[in-house]
């Protein structure tokens, strides 16, 4: 249960270092020095560390001041091995972002924030980054008279076809990774979901270079399964990335350390993610409890590492539990792979066929067996 | 205020004609005949009427028995002048259905489902309807270990396309459109929202016969502005019909009379139905309080056109107020349209720029204002 | 992990008896004779049966009908020793409650509710029921037009004090537990939580004698924690009895297997429960899924019981771990139950004493590493 | 629609002033010196003003900033009239508070706790505010293993009985009101709702001094309906004080404008105030957009008073409506208010009524005829 950088577990600068600032509360904890985080993260077994431009570079910094923030963090990289394998820009703390980024109504707003894009998106394939993210938090209305919804995504398109285009006229090796959210901190963000946001990126120049970095907490916020979501975006080829964290139900943004929230959605999570062919970073956004000092905050980052390969271990002996194998089977789980279809089926061949339906009916699924079996295993019952 | 053909209002069969059986409680009306149903919706000022095949025709009726049932509602149509835009598929009553249709494990289920379908596109085809609804209730789980999500959209896919080649190959003029919902009455219901089941469609056969049908509740039970959905379903011009109703919130499904809900919401959807291009009927899948009896049942189909008349009245005079007009300049709503980039602009002219943030950042956006003004004109204040 | 009766573990009848009817579906199982429930039951450890009066007793049965089902329940109970703990009324499923029974705005239904629970609570005491539950699931609204609440809750107190009076007078050995739920089938139903419950019981004439029967997917429907919940009702001394099942999140009532949703608050719950003075039954007040057929139904009743044993040993582990009460001490957990002022204390006193406010700001709870613990005992990670 | 004093319209000094730091960006505000403050609102129509003790003095200010702070605004009250109705103690936002404050699981904190709001009542005394509230944000946890919720009960009332106390002794004509919410900051907050509170209030050795203070949005973040809620407080003659904003449904907390939330529920809420005998402030705690500049501040406030007068004016006329009448009678509303039993009836004279349960059944309760009509009202349509 140790982590090793073959596990690609990696944390935003920004979630052990929040500070703990939240609607009702002043901070709780000093800001932490990238640096520190960096080599705090290696000695943890991380394999890599995030970052948003602002998270680095202080808002405002100026040119000098910019550099000597890069070169102590590639330094810091370079003694610790850690990688940066994503980026992405901060589009929401400062006021200026208060009405939007990519889709403010005032077009300067617009501008200035592809303008910072850019900028990140050099230091992101600088750093080696190949993947960059986009969480557009405050793209969106608390009235619906407030925001033409088409014009935005219009907007939101052409913002992202112009910095895709940018990535390959650069030859950067990056691709995008787009963040969804219901609300919070707007009243209804665009893009709310999974689905809105894959929908979305079929509509892009290069939608082959724009994938999805979907959030645990974001999808359960809407009260959404978090395994059907990600299992649809595996089925669409768009798991780019993933944040992985905590949240209990429909409510405020949580971001709880991974497992600490439903964590029976998070095993079979797991499942999902060692077995469907996704093979990036195991990425934590979360934050550590504004109750913790800087103790508490390590603490959580282990945590949350510790619970994924402890819940990798259950999920593997789950699958290997011959009592599981015979229980899909039961339920037809595996029978869902066959198409409905005969090969070169006619419609009347099709039709010509008979169903007993009360007979049908009558087959029993045997779920509730299945799933038990499932609880037991995240418990560490020994068959 | 009274309705007209022209509004285009649709009621489908089951509507008016639920019995009020719910989750914990008996039926407390009797069941309507349709053809009473068609005369007495013509009288309310209907446009049209829709059904589920066993909403005209009961599961299991053998031939003489439904061919007598459709000229009896035929017979209903002429008299009437009613039309038919719309039939669906009930995949869900019979127990059969209880683990799924196009998505069961069992594949015995599935060629049943086909079977189902097929046989109502025939009669939709032959009554008119052009558009066909797939709202897939029970395709879903309540447990992660019961359903492979990705096998299940193969499937899904899978019955999709068969389908539509099926409308082709037979020449149908009919178009299919997705009802997403997120959950109930499975745990998880597979695309649960508007933009998992857009998203899905690009991954269709024939996606280009292949829109939405989303409702109003069902995007608000997992707590999603209706608005913004159905500004997305327009953008990808996939609007090709709409279920009416009115829900209170993250609970279970209401079916409330439209407008009975999130009324200003329903505002802004009205505004947005009338301006943006939705030229469909204004379809109402809602059901009468389980309270009411028959008289009370034909009330409430009279109160769903009324809201919506009253709503459309409210948004014009919204629209055309001088005061609105200004407020959604100061907004710079419109401003939203106008590209961010200028033409042919390279990535030097538009970095070369400069912005006062500061500046940008204290120009206050007026949205508190203008939502007053909308909700007043809700209200009916006369400027 | 086998049940014995000093697990004190019930069920309803109604519970292995649904048959999975629900708003969208037909039934898909057949009705269980409640003496074939009760045996086995018997044969799966439980320790007692519960029963609406409508459960055992078809509504409308004459008396000898009604004698007779009387008859063959207790052969069943005397033959397995099984007890009944409890029972309720149904008033609800009927249509004459569609509106209410206690608080339905025709005076003509609530005389009807009341002789209803009267026969109902003579039969539960012959049977040695010592607590009586009340659910109103159907005292409530849609509208708020449509329910004066506060002439409600006077009928609601009104229908209790009477009922309470009756048992007295009568000399039956019983209490009464109001069960709480926010909605459904009502939009709005009254008392519909755990607080609004206890705060309407302080006010009835009996109020000693009225208690609650707290269930758990009522509370998480409303995204409440049950645990909170219940340690309200202990602080009270009201938690009478209690309703296990599960829940996922906000949305329609679930009714799953007693850790099937949120199996971490069920983890603290059973902790609570174990350790926190109730001593009533253990009551599953859950729906085998509608998937299952008569096989699933008893592998769903006997799952409930196992997971309780299973959460209740791992809850003992996590109590009995040395590094549980350091972690607890160092969140000062323990501390909380020393008052505030020390005896006697006056108010200059407490006014003069002087905080270091920053250095007690600067004290980390700890939090994240217990709760960490507390993930890890229920995944059975030994120490 | 002009307000005026006998409105009785309120707010907090922390509304208008809020600077709009939310979880993800800075404030988009400069401060408004609480003396600006007064005299805007004194302009505006408004009646009084409230505050944290910090919103007056900012923490840590010594003896002679804070008279300073003190005088200035007590000679802004006097130039202007507003009077303080209500004032409230700041225990959420100083870092030290971060687990709690009367229920910190850490005793010097509860001890600071309550020197902070004994200093405060002193000074809520000399300003004639005979209101004091207590919102308890940061009592809750986030983990069920960090909180003993029945310790943190005890904590709770032997906090508000010393303050209670104190009160009396020093001989203040003050009430306190506790003012709910259900989770945020906190994952779970203690006294989550109206029910809970009402519940703890039962408790308290001064119970007929402590009251509630509910706001629309904390009920509403529950997914309960807000005019029920108000209706049992009513009941129970809890109703001290009340916070009025919008909010859309269960997610992050909102604080709109009144009115613009849930219309329809906030049309009946005004209708109960005015006509369900409360008289205390109509206090507005919301938050005005933090996308608005200082017009758009001082544009929400007045928005606040004006949609209440809005809706006054429809509820009146609702409630004078004939058809209204008649369509309540029909749904038997003042039925309700007649006792279910006769004067002296004995159980014998009761079970004796026989009732013919199908026609009672058959009733129709005419309720979305009722409803259509406050829609209507709601939207300002004339009869």
């Amino acid at each position: 249960m140790t982590p090793v950088k073959a596990d690609k577990f990696t944390f935003g600068l920004w979630t052990v270092g929040w500070q703990a600032r939240d609607p009702f509360g002043d901070a709780t904890r000093e800001a932490i020095d990238p640096v520190e985080t960096v080599h705090r993260l290696a000695e943890l077994g991380a394999y890599g560390v995030t970052f948003h431009d602002d998270d680095l570079i202080p808002f405002g910094s100026d040119e000098a001041a910019r550099q000597k923030h890069i070169e102590r963090f590639k330094a810091a990289l370079a003694e610790t091995g850690l990688v940066v394998p994503m980026a992405t820009t901060n589009l929401f703390t400062h006021p200026v972002f208060k009405e939007g980024a990519f889709t403010a109504n005032d077009r300067d707003v617009r501008r200035f924030a592809l303008r910072k894009v850019m900028r990140n998106l050099d230091l992101a394939a600088e750093l080696g980054a190949n993947t960059y993210v986009f969480w557009g938090g405050r793209e969106g209305s608390e009235s619906d008279a407030a925001k033409d919804v088409r014009a935005a995504l219009d907007r939101f398109k052409e913002g992202l076809d112009f910095l895709a285009q940018y990535c390959i006229d650069r030859g950067y090796d990056i691709r995008f990774a787009l963040e969804p959210k219901p609300n919070e901190p707007r009243g209804d963000i665009l893009l709310p979901t999974i689905g809105h946001a894959l929908a979305f990126i079929n509509s892009l120049e290069h939608s082959e270079m724009v994938g999805l970095n979907p959030e645990v907490g974001h999808e359960q916020m809407a009260g959404l399964n978090f395994v059907h979501g990600i299992a649809q975006a595996l089925w669409h080829g768009k798991l780019f990335h993933i944040d992985l964290n905590g949240q209990r139900g429909v409510k405020y943004d949580q971001d709880f350390v991974f497992g600490h929230g439903d964590v029976l959605n998070a095993f079979f999570l797991v499942d999902l993610l060692e077995t469907g062919g996704y093979e990036g970073p195991r990425h934590f956004d979360y934050k550590p409890l504004r109750t913790e000092d800087i103790t508490g905050v390590w603490a959580s980052a282990a945590a949350n590492m510790r619970t994924y390969l402890l819940l990798k271990e259950r999920a593997a002996a789950w699958r290997a539990d011959p009592r599981v194998v015979e229980a899909l089977a039961a339920s037809k789980v595996p029978e869902l792979s066959v198409p409905t279809l005969n090969p070169g089926e006619s419609y009347e061949e099709l039709m010509a066929e008979k169903s007993d339906v009360d007979a049908l009916a009558a087959r029993g699924s045997g779920i509730v067996h299945l799933n038990q079996l499932a609880v037991e295993h995240l418990m560490g019952v020994k068959p």
